[in-house]
């Protein structure tokens, strides 16, 4: 049996009620049911008023659909990071610029897209910074994409507050931090002109009755979201330790994640996929690999010895 | 209770099994599941060997996507039909040209949308018709979408072989004959250069994973598309029984729809509605009214009831 650490998606799902009216599958979602989603997803996003809040069908579609809306022009991308981004720019015919910071905005960027924190590094921007590169966008007709997939860890990261006054679309995903990445369930949240063009654009009914339902449960269920993030935390630093304890170095990663350093990194990602453990590596470096949460107690063990015969 | 006659899905769902896996709400679907809806969807869809199937959350999300992926220019859309067609064109920015026919396709005009079977009328357009519009569309390097939402009934209607020479995009809705309107479930039909374009502006996990789950095992089951088929159809009979009671003449439709023409029919929308039962009225013509089929025979007889005191 494969032991999946390849994902950011928290193996402890919010807890699905066994029986969902039926109505959530068989009838067109009604505006009500979508409104109940919306004023959950307000609070537990801290949307501040002057700003909108769009469901969508995942934020992946979100990220298809945004180059299409945006104005023509260039974008930067702070790189590395999800690789998405880039592919639905440059299918939508803007330029991408890869970048490794935003204190050099280019001159040629209309856009920017940050994923923070990001994937796969945590790395984490200040609001003060992301404020000023909204604002020098703003000068140029642009937008500023912040994608907070992995914000629910640590949620006053959320820059959600700068998009009353900025071009900010922050970009924040379900599935990830509640367990349910198959139900496809994501927001955008912009001022009022973006958030309306962004509506528009995916059209009525974009997410199913149950991700409506369940979606709306699940954010209102705060003392849930509040023990998920205590137990994430403690994975998390069980995993560093079993990592240090095999000769990784912790070189960042979100509470979902860790993405640790070792010069034979090749290696023991080989190693590992022998023994059925499954994680990430990357194109762009050979001594990095990316390790999500072990379920429990028992997998973390397995990790740890599947680390160590990889050493041997 | 309210009895709600307004749409035309199905009131007697595919029957989705009480366990669904968990793993098709926590995981990010994977290709595999993928590929087994789409081989579901090939087969009872009667894709054609030389033509490609692209799954997405709903034919709504695709109907937003198409008029992105066209080329500029106008879109002929045979009216009076679903609107969110021409609504869609227009926000990308299409002239969109209203026609009763596909007879005089106007020379302006370099894609055209026909829904076929026809909402609400249910006129079906010949698929020599279809393929000779698509043709002359072709020559202007245009595409021809026809939308058979409601083709189940009567598959032999589909026109996706047109789809391996032609620049035809057939939709197909999940939701409405398996009566699982709330999964958002729809394909595209096209040849492969249309689909994988389609495909590319969907992007990734574009379904829900129950979707696919139930999507795949729904498709399969043909036995239960048979017998359904048969029921849809006798309860359209009866419901048009009805309706001819209380004075209306048939004006059209589908079977998971009728649309019935009686002079004073605003008055017995209102008088219905009294009496909470909701039928569609339509802007552009005030004798004409829509109704889905009541669930049961009980449902039947308190619309015949209430039928014959709104004529009263």
């Amino acid at each position: 049996m494969w032991l999946d650490l390849s994902t950011g998606v928290n193996p402890w799902p919010w807890p699905i009620p066994r029986d969902l009216p039926g109505a959530a599958w068989q009838r067109l979602p009604s505006r009500a049911d979508e409104e109940a989603l919306i004023a959950a997803a307000r609070e537990a996003y801290a949307v501040p008023a002057g700003a909108e809040i769009v469901a969508a069908a995942g934020t992946q579609s979100l990220i298809q659909w945004l180059p299409q809306l945006a104005s023509a022009g260039a974008v930067a991308i702070v790189e590395p990071t999800y690789n998405e981004h880039a592919l639905a720019w440059r299918i939508a015919g803007h330029e991408v610029i890869a970048r490794a910071d935003l204190d050099d905005l280019p001159q040629a960027a209309r856009h920017a897209v940050v994923v923070n924190p990001n994937n796969p590094n945590g790395r984490v921007m200040s609001r003060a910074m992301l404020a000023r590169v909204a604002a020098q966008l703003q000068g140029r007709g642009g937008w500023l994409m912040v994608d907070e997939a992995f914000a629910d860890i640590e949620p006053d990261i959320s820059v959600a507050e700068l998009c009353v006054d900025l071009p900010v679309v922050v970009l924040r995903s379900f599935g990830k931090f509640y367990g349910l990445a198959g139900l496809r369930l994501g927001f955008a949240i912009a001022s009022p002109d973006i958030a309306r063009r962004i509506a528009l654009a995916l059209g009525p009914w974009a997410c199913s009755g149950p991700a409506l339902v369940i979606g709306a449960a699940a954010l209102r269920d705060r003392e849930w979201a509040g023990r998920t993030r205590l137990a994430i935390q403690q994975q998390a630093r069980k995993v560093d330790a079993v990592l240090e304890n095999a000769g990784f170095r912790i070189a960042g990663g979100t509470g979902l994640f860790r993405l640790a350093r070792r010069a034979d990194a090749g290696k023991v990602h080989a190693s590992l996929a022998t023994q059925h453990i499954w994680c990430r590596c990357f194109e762009w470096a050979d001594d990095l690999l990316r390790f999500g949460l072990p379920p429990d107690d028992r997998a973390l063990e397995r990790f740890a010895v599947a680390l160590a015969s990889a050493g041997a």
